[in-house]
């Protein structure tokens, strides 16, 4: 398990971050497998489209079908079918966004499952005993991660529990084979994230993970905050902004030093009818693209764009058809890989700067209140869910 | 345009179906393709299947998208992305098993829309002209398809206005490059099916279907009118049996000498969580499939079987995720396709009886009450959606 910076270039980095199953070329965005599964896309699907890394969820899978089920499979790998590498969320970020009746302590957190109401407790060792057997080559540590709206104390106090539990987390995995990442929290205070940066780097991880953003607040305080703790973060560790994935985000983390990213909203945006392009994004639903016989996106080498015009895409999600959300999830999982690509071969190029300019000039980004009303929308499904 | 049987064995036929777009080897299975896509797969996916032929439906195409918008995109070939061959149905069945309140003349069928409610008129004129703008490579009569329940005399008049409706339709087809088959109707009433079947030979198609049966009648019904209808059928045209998608059903249609048949019941019981192995219909949301590390079927050669194991199946399942419906479909195809290849070679080997036998003794088909009522779920099913 290494980390290496191949280059640098005004602050962004291209790196190669090698795991048991394969290397993963950064900067790189991990597509969310929240239960097994890149929603409606095979391995062989996701992979194709330049997927190097995947994410599954310690939460979810514990509540289905079971951590010791999949141990049984042997482990995740072998139950998904996905032989590359695989990093496992913790379950804190979803026991604190999913999860009913929830009760935080210093032991853990006791919930209720958002399934069917029955009562579990997560605790940090529990979390590393599930990561071991669940067997990803990257494990993240047992994190607090308070709402947006929470004050300067609240957070402080989820702070200081998230690193006792990052010292119980180290001190309880046993496996030499998995890299166990912190989690620097501290919401949108600059003081509680310098804190949490210097004394997560101080426990010594092998990665550090930027928390608790992209929870509804404004882009300009996440952009902000991103600059702030990647600063404070060393320079020789993978840096892993979590649940960031729109393309100007991506972009914006890059610049700011981010190796690592992961987000459900280019496959989420994807099965609500919304796809990328670059000129930013495009509902499929709307009625001019009945008849609109050019692909979604001119120029992307998606086997979408390649085989379907933007009208038959119109069509199938008129209709409601399965096919429309798989062909969706492709383009836009592949738009995103396709980003980080380019970025990484600007950041090898020395051409970074111009690389941004010339996306951003022409991508309009997604206007903040639509934005942050289409959050507020996905959040109610996912709880409903 | 031709069609050469090229063994037969036991009543059994081998044939090549020759058609602008490819060969199509027969006995040959067609899975549905209502609105342009067949649920779930690319077409990529179910080429690779074993897939010749597809079906797509003029009554859905009519109302979403409209036949307009895939003339101007080129035709359903190049709308879908399926360079195969392909058969259109006429419209005739979906009105009278979906639309609503049907008003049924000499004209034609004037209906309500199952989506919106909106009216509309369907002739044997218009469903020609449809399907010519469609483009399939084999086209079908439009007629009139009674319920199961209708007595003598009602499907008796059904099948004298399918006659004249075959007369029409032949009249107005004007494109050379498309297969035109006649649909011989008369419901479980031997002598109208003889009338029926004894009528369109003489107007002259370029192939022949069995119409009418697979709608809630009793399988030994099906069984009886479909050995006494191929029987009448000319020797050197394509016999073709609507509806039928059963593996036993399979086995028995071609053992009675039909030559290719169309049934949505692989892939919607392939949705629904049934899955076809060589001992019968199974059902993957079963608990004693929660940890089974084996495939589904063990000796399928599918995509599914190959990379997953069944209790990753039902964890899909159980969780809903949209790739369950396409890995069970894979599958359901798959041993739908991989049968009539297996028949085909056995009929060209001259060991169909014995391939049959082996077959039947081992599978057991889904008990009858079972399948009465889940095709009843199936079809209140489809009227709403």
């Amino acid at each position: 398990m290494s980390f290496e910076v191949v280059a640098s270039c005004s602050g962004a980095r291209a790196g190669m971050l090698t795991t048991p199953h394969g290397v993963v070329p950064t900067p790189a965005f991990i597509p969310v497998g929240s239960q097994a599964t890149v929603k409606s896309l095979t391995p062989q699907e996701f992979s194709a489209l330049g997927t190097k890394l995947v994410l599954g969820n310690t939460y979810h899978l514990y509540l289905r079908p079971g951590i010791a089920v999949i141990e049984k499979l042997g482990g995740l790998h072998r139950f998904m079918s996905w032989s590359g590498p695989l990093l496992t969320d913790s379950g804190g970020y979803q026991v604190f966004s999913l999860a009913h009746l929830r009760q935080v302590s210093d032991e853990g957190v006791r919930f209720r499952s958002h399934i069917d109401g029955s009562e579990h407790l997560l605790t940090p060792e529990l979390s590393i005993r599930f990561q071991e057997a669940l067997g990803a080559d990257i494990i993240m540590a047992f994190d607090e991660c308070p709402p947006y709206t929470d004050d300067r104390n609240a957070v402080g106090e989820a702070v200081a529990r998230t690193h006792r539990w990052a010292e119980r987390c180290l001190s309880s995995k046993q496996r030499a084979d998995q890299a166990l990442y912190g989690i620097v929290q501290g919401g949108a205070f600059t003081e509680l994230r310098r804190h949490s940066a210097s004394f997560l780097t101080t426990l010594g991880f092998e990665g550090y993970a930027i928390g608790g953003l992209s929870i509804g607040e404004p882009k300009e305080v996440t952009k902000a905050i991103v600059e702030e703790t990647a600063a404070l973060l060393p320079e020789d560790k993978p840096r892993y902004l979590m649940g960031v994935g729109s393309p100007d985000d991506l972009i914006a983390g890059v610049s700011m030093g981010v190796d690592i990213f992961d987000s459900a909203l280019p496959t989420r945006t994807a099965r609500n009818g919304g796809f990328f392009t670059r000129y930013g994004r495009k509902i499929i639903r709307n009625a001019h693209f009945r008849d609109r016989d050019s692909p979604l996106d001119e120029g992307c080498d998606c086997y979408t764009c390649r085989n379907f015009s933007a009208a038959y895409l119109h069509h199938l999600f008129r209709c409601e058809e399965l096919l429309s959300y798989r062909l969706a999830t492709i383009h836009n999982l592949r738009f995103v890989m396709r980003l980080m690509e380019e970025m990484r071969r600007s950041i090898l190029e020395g051409s970074f700067p111009s690389f941004k300019e010339s996306f951003l000039a022409s991508y309009e980004p997604t206007d903040e209140a639509v934005r942050l009303g289409q959050r507020e929308k996905g959040s109610k499904r996912r709880e409903t869910k």
